[in-house]
């Protein structure tokens, strides 16, 4: 094609897509298409055709087109096989009224279109859209490869986001002070591949199985992105034979969930885990693990906190004395686990309606489970006739007692409180289990102390999980929590933004600036210099910068120190140091200059 | 289940399994299964259907079952359509015959026995093996969910490994560094998530693209893992309308590639990129890029190194120059970047036998890649009659001039030349390029010094990448360089494997240990204090631990200091003290303890 064919095509997609940006326009300022009882086969089929290849109708993330058709169906039962139409029929339905509501405006494809047009439900206006994005559309297929046009959304995929430089340095600082932690407690760290074995995650995860991300089959391995840390620890364990380890391991899991990231919940997010691995004498490790969890509160100063304890035998052995059968205490303690968002009342109505439980047995655990305290609770509940003839639960308290004690030595009383209504929702836990859960927003904020805000970490003794991926089923006793650190991410983030504060992404020291025009090989030569002298330097990538700007951007950048260069410096083999803040300039001989930095670097930071 | 039965059932499992393990062994000490010849439609439908649902006949992986049927295959063209079988044919033939011998042993699928049963091909050995199996099967169905039996071999997917402590300890050391150099020259850092809409990735990678995974289709949104980091880079900064920035991105990426774990090459493997984004004055951030190689090179101690350079429009030019037709640029270009590891005759036969260049045109070239120098060679080159007639070789020269000034004062004159035959593979680049090379193993091993042993850092400009994401195609001009981290990791882990040196994978400063029983919560107080003035402490979590097996455990992990506790210390309110690699031990008083350890340390860290 020649410049002229081409440059004339480009000027036509333009005005044309002029057209199609006008119509839409016109579109989404009047209401959303009615379209009403589209339910002939024929018309399903084509609908099921048209998904069988595409995910949404209105391009590759939903639109108001799905939710417009989705009005327009009548909805299941369909009348004929549609399982492709009824894949996103569900996935649609999985959205809240209020978010399909929400959803950006497109355009119904042109195959589409016509099965609106026979029903006379289309809006013209539709048709007309359709009409000319397909004239639009034959435009740039004229262009063909020379010019790709934009033909997605600029977007990063569903509940996924890029961190930028402020993100990447506000988390970067709270892992360190979380490594620090891991490291003043003797803990190593490994790393496992991002994607597992799809067998490996399978029969793992009970009902959330169907959140795992599949790789697709391209001949080869079924392969599944990893769901947390903890099974892929498992599976490292018994692969390579290992008894026992401290690691802790920070990196991303994956979860096909509905995000909501106004909450911090993310499709991708940092997991952050730590534990304890091998035969040991009992809750010598598990107390540990908490005192990890409260110096990491401590030391990222996120206000007060408390740390709830409970263990699974104990669970175990009241749900055996309220006369639970044993078969259901798995779905009871999940229904139990849920008190921290439910009332007793919606709990014990899953328990007896959905789960079938027994009236007197769920009114006897809804005696226990408002129960909190310290070590004189463990001491009351030895003592208690019904838990007294369940083994498990006179374990599961003697274990408590001695965890409640090493947690006196280890200075954790104030923040450790017994609670019978923790459960925990992973069905592998074996033994202790604690959730650490933040009290109030801000430290300083007395008014909201005690509020609870939300679980901030969370964890327990899994002593089974290894011994699953071992031929021999050979287990290797666990214990461990894992750091919401997302949650502590979203917290800083909304606190700095409160306090309308930013954080330096960069840690540059000096800026090589020049006053004059032509001094770019000697501002070279200079960070040159410092560089060797192991300073953090920049300088403008410009031939000849204003020296306003360059000022300017050290006052931005937090940089603390200036070196300015002149011709009359030059000549006078001095440099002239700027200290940005203060705007205070001195001259300094050039075989000083690096002893004058350090010491006035030495003085900022000091 | 009763306990019973279920005992019973395990062992006639055991018994059971041990049966087919002996024929197993019988089978592999045989010749591999003889079968020959298998076409009837039928026959290849039923294998199709199987294939369907599976990706290899022995299991999740490719098995000896896989060859041998490979070898009773006719092999295309198929009579009938067979697309899954079509799919395993080619997959399995994309493996060396030696890869082929080499695959484990298995077993055929009962369903594909009968097969072979109706051919007459199978062996009898096969036939019993698949017999017992299925008797073996039958048991474990029996014994239902009670024990999950092993049934996959575990691993990590392929072309991916577990890093373990002492890796991720190696890595750390060396991404730090690496990581100092950027922020020496102010970087910033960014994050994006490990897979993007597919579309993103689309038309960026030319062949390579075959070698993107991409996930499953669960309904919603067709996504691909990340190929690299420039990519997703690129669509950063035009999905936030960033003009510019400095920044640099360590993270995995992904190609579903042969692996050669051998050479240090994975499927998944770390990327660690350094980009300057901006529109800036020529050559200066370039240079800069190549700097930071330097730098990175010399703090890691790698040795000798090189630093080829060359320019994207001095080759255009040159093959302008030598008559190569423009719609052949890119596909000379790529032969001319095997010239590292083909000689200059097998490229020219590439040249003009695959690619059909003239003879003429292949021989002008071939003038002109043989050379490499320094600043002297660009201006011999700038007198050349052929170059200096065509327009973009001469702004690739004066290009050329201006960095290799700025290369002298950075001081990398010394490791960067100038060399006609670089040409990079990727298509994206448009300015310098340039690919750091070790030479010699061994800083000291002067035998091999000038010896290249392998690319270990590349990069270049790329002014038009961003401008495919940007609805307008606004360009941001990017420079850039990759630091293969990889590399730089297995080179390091073999020279620690040569010295036979282990890295400390724990920072534990000090043990605290007990003289006698009973001592578990002395310890557990002396570990809160010395937790408490913020150092490193372990003890053992058993409650009462042979004195020998902690100092052992001390000596092994390299632990500086023990604190050994006895009753009489605790009576007199002293602590032992004993420096773990001398031996030596002194009491001191408990007030004084803190410091004297701080001193210790200090004069052991100095």
């Amino acid at each position: 094609m020649n410049e002229d064919k081409k440059e004339k095509l480009i000027e036509l997609i333009k005005v044309q897509g002029e057209v199609v940006r006008k119509l839409k326009a016109t579109q989404s300022s009047k209401e959303k298409v009615k379209t009403k009882h589209l339910g002939r086969e024929k018309d399903l089929h084509v609908l099921n055709d048209y998904l069988a290849n595409a995910s949404y109708l209105g391009g590759y993330s939903p639109t108001h087109v799905d939710s417009a058709m989705l009005e327009a169906l009548n909805g299941p039962p369909w009348p004929c096989n549609v399982p492709h139409l009824e894949r996103w029929y569900h996935h649609m339905m999985s959205f809240s009224v209020a978010e399909r509501t929400a959803l950006p405006a497109s355009v119904l494809p042109t195959r589409l279109v016509a099965l609106f047009a026979t029903n006379n439900h289309i809006s013209d206006l539709e048709e007309k859209i359709a009409e000319e994005v397909k004239k639009l559309l034959d435009l740039k297929a004229q262009l063909g490869d020379e010019v790709v046009p934009q033909k997605f959304t600029l977007k990063t995929p569903k509940g996924t986001r890029d961190y930028g430089p402020q993100q990447t340095a506000l988390r970067s600082s709270v892992l360190e002070k979380i490594i620090a932690v891991f490291k003043r407690h003797g803990a190593e760290t490994i790393d496992t591949p991002v994607f597992e074995l799809k067998e490996v995650l399978t029969g793992k995860y009970g009902e959330d199985s169907k959140l795992i991300y599949d790789l697709a089959d391209q001949g080869g391995e079924i392969l599944s992105l990893r769901y947390d840390l903890t099974v892929p620890f498992a599976r490292y364990l018994a692969m390579n034979k290992i008894t026992n380890i401290k690691r802790y391991h920070i990196a991303k899991v994956y979860r096909r969930d509905n995000p909501a990231m106004t909450k911090g919940r993310y499709r991708e997010f940092f997991q952050c885990d730590f534990d304890i691995a091998g035969q040991y004498d009992p809750m010598i490790p598990d107390v540990e693990c908490v005192r990890v969890v409260s110096e990491i509160l401590r030391s990222l100063q996120l206000g007060e906190f408390v740390v709830k304890v409970n263990h699974r035998q104990l669970l175990d052995g009241m749900f055996e004395a309220c006369g639970v059968p044993a078969d259901k205490f798995r779905s009871i303690c999940s229904a139990v686990d849920k008190l921290d968002k439910l009332s007793w009342e919606e709990v014990r109505k899953e328990m007896v309606e959905e789960k079938g439980l027994a009236v007197c047995a769920a009114d006897a655990i809804g005696q226990y489970v408002c129960l909190s305290g310290g070590i004189e609770l463990v001491d009351q509940l030895l003592n208690d006739e019904k838990l007294k003839k369940a083994k498990s639960a006179c374990v599961g308290l003697e274990a408590m007692k001695i965890f409640l004690q090493y947690c006196n030595i280890y200075d954790l009383q104030k923040q450790v409180k017994f609670d019978l209504s923790l459960a925990r929702g992973l069905d592998y836990y074996t033994g202790i289990i604690y959730e650490a859960i933040l009290l109030g927003e801000e430290p300083g904020d007395n008014s909201s102390e005690g509020i609870e805000v939300g679980s901030i970490a969370g964890g327990g003794r899994y002593d089974n999980l290894v011994g699953m991926f071992d031929p021999r089923h050979k287990n290797v006793p666990c214990v461990g929590v894992s750091i919401g650190v997302e949650r502590i991410f979203s917290v800083l983030e909304a606190r700095l933004s409160a306090q309308k504060l930013k954080i330096r992404t960069t840690e540059v020291e000096i800026f090589v600036a020049s006053a004059q025009k032509n001094l770019l090989e000697e501002r070279m030569k200079l960070c040159k210099l410092l560089w060797d002298a192991d300073f953090k330097v920049e300088s403008s990538y410009k031939r000849n910068p204003k020296l306003l700007a360059q000022l300017q951007y050290c006052e931005e950048s937090g940089i603390p120190l200036a070196a300015i260069l002149g011709e009359s410096e030059l000549e006078r083999g001095v440099v002239k140091l700027r200290d940005v803040e203060s705007r205070q300039e001195v001259e300094v001989a050039r075989d000083v200059l690096i002893n004058e930095i350090r010491q006035r670097l030495g003085t900022k930071s000091a």
